[in-house]
């Protein structure tokens, strides 16, 4: 199977703790390499996660608190002084150019590759990506600031040929990319083949949500249904559940229930407020709904 | 002896390495907190290594190169979420107000204290700090943009009273002070009692230099003369004394060479790059010229 991995830089909130790097994430798909958030410190941890710079084209930031961003400029400095030629394409709120283009005039000064902006309405679910294999559409959030989540969707691959029936049948080889691609075959005697016949599945696309920051949003269930893997911030314990909703963050409990609503496969929950020196108590609750969790941390590589 | 310590938080320089954080590094002088620059992942560092955030006032900028100040506003970021109330001084050159100042309305809105940028001239030496027990004094660097290192410099400690002489001339309470600060006393009998015969000597004032990042400069001996600790850059070996030319940077060699004019107590050498998976060569070259140099490395410690 081809590669879809999620490789985790950082998962700890604002405040920075011994534990924990700032909020950012490495999506591995085919070997394309795809960044949600850029915490500080997100450049380091790529280097010791031994993951290759070069191929990361495209950065995708969920909201402008410093947490999430703040490790962009030296990222994009180190890039530059590698002698990067590609184009960095940043997608974020529209605010985050004019705040970033005076400091990479003023310190990535010759820079040796175009960084371009992307910007995205936080409204709107919207397909900000797309290319052969991938789409990466946005997931409105509700943070106290205007803030995205992002769904990760591989496209279907093409149907895997029998061998055999294609002999059988002397199905000539310009047709073969069309039956691949899910048509039938029909004989030059006009004998329709269904392609069921003709072909093996490929292996269903994968999908990878990422929610974080946000309240607890069921009605966003529908845009990640079947995900097999969703990322969801759990920030607090029920013991801040108050803290929580004042901040507009979720509790591990609310992470596992929307995970549940939303039938995914797998739950990963990160963004672990500074307060809990011991994360095992966001597990155990998130678990008690929904058994199938996974605490982030740092260098966890998840293969989906 | 009161405290006077320097923590290493990074001694990396531009490129990461799964070994170093970029430069910046903290000086303790009597529990009053002084940073000297400020690269990514700065605070991160702080943290790991306990020192209190609240006791730092003043952050000297060496120069505006990114692995020099990327990690301030993450920096001043956590320092709000903290509820800082002092105000936190920066002095630095004077083109890093204009760039910060944005960062700071857009991601620190409702900062707790203020941020005050002190900017310097890089050209001549000049004290631009003084308290009751210290200075720091500008030393002019040659780099690629300007830069200047920074000496610290105690101020003399009173002498310390003989408890037996003071009784024995029956001296006053109110003469104490004076004596203490150097003077002699006069009795009543107008007999002069020099103030040798009724102290012992303060330990002598401490001084710490710092000279990063720098070509190889003779002529600042003079202004570093005597510290009892001098951290020089030494981003490269003799193997690339050419690239350090180039980049106005000093070989490990040309560091030893300037602690040895300049008189120093011990060579603290850092700003090593990325290059050198193993820093000893770095240390060899030097300690040829200057025995008493040792490596910086995170989380080091050095007491004056």
């Amino acid at each position: 199977m081809e590669k879809f991995e999620v490789h985790i830089l950082g998962c700890g909130s604002a405040l920075p703790t011994t534990r924990h790097f700032p909020t950012s994430q490495i999506v591995n798909i085919r070997e394309k390499l795809f960044m949600i958030d850029c915490g500080e410190g997100a450049q380091l941890q790529i280097r010791r996660s031994r993951i290759g710079f070069s191929r990361l084209g495209h950065i995708f930031i969920s909201h402008l608190h410093g947490d999430h961003c703040f490790g962009l400029i030296g990222l994009i400095s180190t890039l530059s002084l590698l002698g990067r030629t590609a184009t960095l394409h940043i997608h974020a709120h529209r605010d985050l150019e004019p705040l970033m283009r005076p400091w990479l005039d003023f310190f990535c000064r010759g820079i040796s590759f175009d960084v371009e902006f992307h910007p995205f309405d936080s409204k709107q679910p919207a397909t900000i990506y797309d290319d052969r294999s991938v789409t990466v559409t946005t997931i409105p959030l509700n943070h106290r600031i205007p803030c995205c989540g992002f769904l990760f969707e591989e496209k279907r691959t093409p149907d895997h040929l029998i061998r055999e029936m294609i002999d059988f049948y002397r199905i000539p080889f310009h047709e073969l990319n069309r039956i691949k691609n899910g048509e039938d075959y029909t004989t030059p005697e006009g004998i329709i083949v269904p392609h069921s016949r003709l072909t093996t599945p490929a292996s269903p696309p994968r999908k990878y949500a990422y929610c974080s920051d946000t309240t607890y949003l069921p009605e966003n269930t529908d845009l990640v249904r079947g995900a097999d893997l969703l990322f969801h911030e759990a920030t607090f314990a029920e013991d801040n559940a108050a803290r929580a909703k004042e901040t507009c963050h979720s509790t591990a409990k609310q992470a596992a229930t929307f995970a549940q609503k939303a039938g995914v496969g797998q739950l990963l929950i990160g963004h672990f407020s500074a307060r809990y020196e011991d994360e095992s108590i966001l597990l155990r609750e998130a678990k008690e709904i929904f058994p199938n969790t996974l605490l982030a941390q740092e260098n966890l590589k998840i293969t989906l």
